[in-house]
Order: structure tokens, then sequence, then C-alpha cells
């Protein structure tokens, strides 16, 4: 075990590319894809366009996507003690429902041997590394198909969650048909990860030379609330209330929007009496990153989270929400290898220290919810202690 | 002048359709509109569809949106003592540029009339009434012809502001053909009211029978940071730095991605140097209004305001965000007469009840800050002492 004294950190949100996943993108002639393109001085150089209204020629991508030595020398830079990686956005969602089913079951074997073969943590039993698998949830998949995508996950030692975007099959998360993959996620006790990559809002992307800010800032964020609320609105916390969701990017826009969506849903016949609970109970249930950028917005996170107790039932208490309960649901992360240096050599990467500074910056936690934060909810949520 | 000891409650969001605003709705066959539905005993009743992907057909419509007495009941049942009315969206968008023009010209001084004539709050300078006046904002519409309509509203001693929303001339707010509207209102010290209506995410929307709860709930706020994004991007708040933006609900999403939203500008070649400030200082040059239903939401927001100053120079303080600073920047509102009760009559609306609760239960707001947020703060940004 780690002293008492040292403070683990432990980033849940840190992303690879896998070499046969690069080798994918390599072979592919429309987005996603990795190409090459010559620099003005006729130097090759590789870059990735993973989103369709990318400006320009995508952005740079190397080794730092696929080298484990390089995830653990990010790692070191930062006091980063573990990490759980997952493949980045867009995983497998533009394959066939054969091909993803294939690549599924071999990215997961990958990720199991890249975990497995990772360093363990001075003195304590923990792997610097675990991940989250990858399931192959395509339009025309059979259910079945993901379902025993989490089975084999479940089965991975160093896999202790599975990351998603918001497609579905086809119809989004809220899609009925996806009980049986909620039940089995449920029963797995594995994490599930949802992470943007369409974006919401594209109609507004392209407009006067705003680069990647419009999609990366605001269309990542409005992805997630409303792939959350479609959740939370069809019942899905409802019927599996003890399934882990993890929400990228702190929740995205919808800790903000939460009263205001209790009340939508309050003034709406047709809504008004589905759910078992006020709008905000379940923002409870639900796991959120620290990657927000700001103290104010983490503080505002875990007041949301420990005011959902207030909506377990119409007659809750009214005290002020308790932040120090609140941030017990929230895990640092980094979004590596994404945001590097706009200067490329910095020696720490300020999109890192930027949610550090953020952490330690928040009113009103302790230096044990700090801590939490950093290091001990993950070894809780992922179970970390368990199985190294 | 009132009593020291009486608070005054100014509604700055509450929504009128004027009598010849509902008549150019009941002529329309398509949406805007307002249509009479048969219900299935033969009665009549008249509906409002203001929505192109609204469910069934629309919401019921009656005097509360043009009848003067029915607004002063309702401020009169919720204690609030000034309203500053603006008409509902969608506005004039949906008019040809001559028709926009005249419409614009016709309303405000419709709207005037309707200020002027309402009641002396007692023992007051104070009209119970005040208002927003509508410009031509649509497309292929002259800028001259908008920007005479902003003098014709300076003109109009009731008129304090003017409602618009997102479409500009049809490339949206941040389009640089605007910059003699923004010099205009500026210039004439009239509050500008962004308001929501088209929604962002409309493709999210048709999904299992949610009612209006995605448009309303996200689509809206989505649509504000949206707008007010671009704004701050194409360098409108450093080129017009005392122009008076008022957003609605709270800024929408905005607040809460605002040090994201920094990060993604701060790590894009494309936008990184284009502004005079980290992107979290132009949201305390901002307005919001009060109507975001919950306490730590309206919290949140005032130290996103707060923070704003940390951000004027690179080298600002890293003090913890004053609360009450922030909250000089907020401001009550209702959405009335949207939002009615489901029972259809209760004593007091809760849409109403759940923003003042959450005014009053705001932790760190001293009593004259909730002062501020119920009516100072708008007695001073209306100038409403001034020219009652």
């Amino acid at each position: 075990m780690a002293s008492a004294v040292h403070r683990l950190v432990v980033d849940i949100h840190t992303h690879v590319y896998l070499p046969r996943y690069a080798s994918l993108l390599r072979q592919r002639a429309t987005v996603p894809r990795i190409l090459t393109h010559q620099d003005p001085s006729g130097k090759a150089e590789e870059r990735l366009v993973i989103l369709n209204d990318e400006p320009a020629e995508g952005r740079p991508v190397g080794s730092q996507y696929w080298d484990r030595t390089e995830k653990l020398n990010f790692m070191n830079k930062h006091d980063i003690d573990i990490s759980v990686v997952s493949t980045a956005n867009p995983w497998l969602d533009f394959l066939s429902p054969n091909e993803a089913q294939g690549m599924a079951a071999e990215l997961n074997e990958d990720l199991e041997e890249y975990c497995m073969s990772a360093p363990i943590l001075p003195d304590t039993t923990f792997r610097r590394i675990y991940g989250f698998g990858l399931v192959p949830l395509v339009p025309g998949a059979p259910v079945s198909s993901v379902v025993n995508a989490v089975h084999q996950i479940h089965a991975l030692p160093h896999l202790r969650g599975i990351i998603l975007g918001t497609q579905g099959l086809g119809k989004g998360l809220d899609d009925p048909a996806l009980d049986p993959v909620w039940d089995a996620a449920e029963k797995s006790g594995l994490v599930v990860f949802i992470h943007p990559h369409y974006g919401v809002g594209g109609e507004q992307w392209v407009t006067h030379g705003n680069g990647h800010v419009l999609p990366l800032a605001l269309g990542f964020p409005f992805e997630t609330a409303t792939a959350a609320t479609r959740l939370i609105l069809s019942g899905v916390l409802d019927r599996f209330p003890f399934l882990r969701l993890l929400l990228a990017h702190s929740g995205g826009a919808l800790p903000a929007l939460s009263s205001r969506l209790a009340s939508c849903i309050m003034h709406d016949a047709q809504v008004a009496n589905r759910l078992k609970h006020d709008a905000r109970y379940y923002l409870g249930k639900l796991y959120y990153d620290a990657v927000a950028y700001g103290p104010e917005e983490l503080g505002f996170l875990s007041e949301v989270v420990a005011r959902a107790g207030r909506y377990e039932s119409a007659t809750g208490s009214t005290a002020p929400a308790d932040r120090n309960v609140g941030s017990q649901r929230m895990l640092f992360g980094t979004d590596n290898p994404f945001f590097p240096p706009a200067n490329g050599n910095a020696e720490r990467w300020r999109s890192v220290t930027e949610n550090t500074e953020a952490i330690e910056a928040v009113p009103g936690w302790t230096p044990d919810s700090r801590n939490g934060v950093f290091g001990a909810n993950a070894i809780s949520l992922f179970n970390l202690g368990g199985r190294a």
C-alpha cells in the first residue's frame, strides 16, 4: 500500500490509440483517418483527422498517442501515479458490426497486455496503468455482441471500465434496445465512461475562423449533457440504479442546467410523472471527471452532486449542499494527449496544471476531499486495490 | 422614492404578445402562428405554436399574453413591483425586411403606450411597467433600419432596452455587418436582451416522447451560450466594451463552460491571440437574469462574474471570487407567461417561486445582494429612477 503521507494521483481521463488502432486509421481514406502531410519544407508529418467539420488537416499525431513509454513519461512529468487509459474518440463507431466486433475483441486484449506489462507503482501493489475497454456499439450490431464484449472486458483483470460514445446503435444511448448492455454493465461493476465525439450544434461551428473552439468548448459538453439527459428521461437510471456512469468533462453542460431541466420536466405534461425522482436526484448517482479547468466549476459540481439527496423524496432537506460530500464522485483527469502545450516544449502541460490548480483552489474542500478527487476516489471506484 | 424598508422586486424577464402581434400570428398559416383548436367537447381554444419541432398543437394561449390587466394581476399575486416586459420569441424574425421594419416601429409605439398608461407604483416615481423594444433584425434588412429602430426605442421614454434573438441578418450576432447596431446600442445605453428561440441541437429533440423538455431545458441554453461565445470570439466585446448585454436564463450553458472555453482558445493557434483578454474576463462584462431555478446555479454564476477581474490581465489575483460582487450583474425574472402551473389554479406559480426561493437560498449572499438581485440592480441598470 502507498504510504499514508503520499497522495496518490490517478488520471482517469487519458487516451491512447493503440498501434492496431493507429494502423486502422492509416488505412482509411475518409474521416476518421491518419494521413501523411508534407510540411512546407517537405518534411513528412502524420496528422489525425477525427471530426467531420475539422478545419484544415487536423492535428499532429505521433508516438504520444500509441507509445506506452511516452504515456509513462507524461505521467512522471506531471506526478501522476496511475492512469486508467481509454481509446480516444471515435472508438469503433465508424466500423461495420462485424469489423467492430473483431476489433473490440482484439483491442481489449491489446489493452490488457499494455496495462499488465506496465510497471508496478513502487512500494505498492498497484500497476501504473489500467484501462477502459471497447464495445462494438455501432448501428446494426447485435446487442448480444455488445454484451459479450462487456463480459470479455470484465474477465480481463486490468480493464476496469468501458468507454463509449453517444450514438448507441444509431438511436442514442436512450434506445430501449440497450437495456441488456446496461444490465450487463451494472452487474459487472465496470465503470461506463460516456465521452463525446460528434458534438451537438454543428450548424454553428463553421464561422469566422474560430478553429476547433466551438466544437470542443461547446459542442462536446452539449453532447454529453444531451446524452445524459436522454438517459435520465428514458428511465435508464431508474431501471439500473447501480450503474456506474462516468461523464466526461465534468458532465459538460448538464450540472448547470439541471435545475432548469427539473423545472421543464415538472411543467411538461408528457414527462412530468414519468420518473421516480426530480431530475436533480440522478446527478448524485453519476460520476464526473474533474476536467473543467476552473475551481468555481468544480466547487459548483460538488454542490450539484451533494444536493441530489434533497431530491430523493418530495420532502427532502433544504440544507446547503456539502461540497465535500459531492467531491466524492469527482475524479482527476488530463485529457492527455489532447491539448498539448502551444509552446511545444513546456515542462508541464498547461492543460494539466489548469486542472490540478483548480482542484487545489476549490473553496470549501478539505484536504481529504482534494486527495479524494486526485486519486482516492478513483482507487475506490475502479477497485484498484483489489486485483492489481 | 420607495421606503428604504420595502424591497422592490423588478421582473426583467417577462413577456407579452401585444394585440397587434397576436393579430399577426392569427393571420398566419405556418409557424409561428396562433390557431384555433377544437377540444374533444367541441369548445374552441386558441393555441400558440412557435417552435418548428413543437409536438402536437403547441400550447394554450390567451389573455395572459396580451392583456395588461392580467400582467398586473400576475405581478400583484407574486409581489412584483415593476416589470420590464418584452415581446416573446420569435419577435419579428419571420417577417420580410419591410414588414419587420413597419411592425417594429408600430409595436414599439404600442409598447410605449402599454407602459406609459400603466399605474405608478404607490409612494414612488416608478411606473409599474417598462419595456424592451423590437428591431427589424431579419435576413436582408438594411443595417440602417436596425440602427433607426434603436434610435426610436431610445427616444421612447418607457422603453429601456432591446430584445433580440440570435439569427442576426441570417449569419448570427457575430456578423461584422452588425457593428453599427452594437455601436448605436452602446451609445444609447439601452440594455440588449439576448434571448433564445431556435435552440441548438434540434437533431436530438424528436425522441421517445420527451415533449418540449430537450429544446427548452437544453436547446435554449445551448443557443444562448453559443451566441454569446461567438460574440466574444468575434471581438464584439473588445470593440464595444460598454455594451450592456443581458443574457437570458442566467447565460444558459456559458458560465459553466467558460473555463473550458478559455482553455480551448488558449490551445488553438487560430484563435489564441485574437482577444484582448482571457475568455472569462468577458463574462464579468455581461448581465444575467436570475432565471436558473436553483440556488447553487445562482451562487456559481455570481462567482463566475466576480472572478472575471482575475482575467483582466495575465497577472490577476487568484483570491476566491466574491459572490456578492458577482450578484450585482444578476437580475430577477420569471419568464411569465410561460411555464404556467401544471395545476391550473395554483395561488403562486411554481416557476416563479423556484426562482424567488433560489435567490433567498444562495449561500454567501448578503441581504443587500439579495435585494440587488430582486430589484435594485435592475433599477440601476435600466435607470428606472431617472425618467419615470
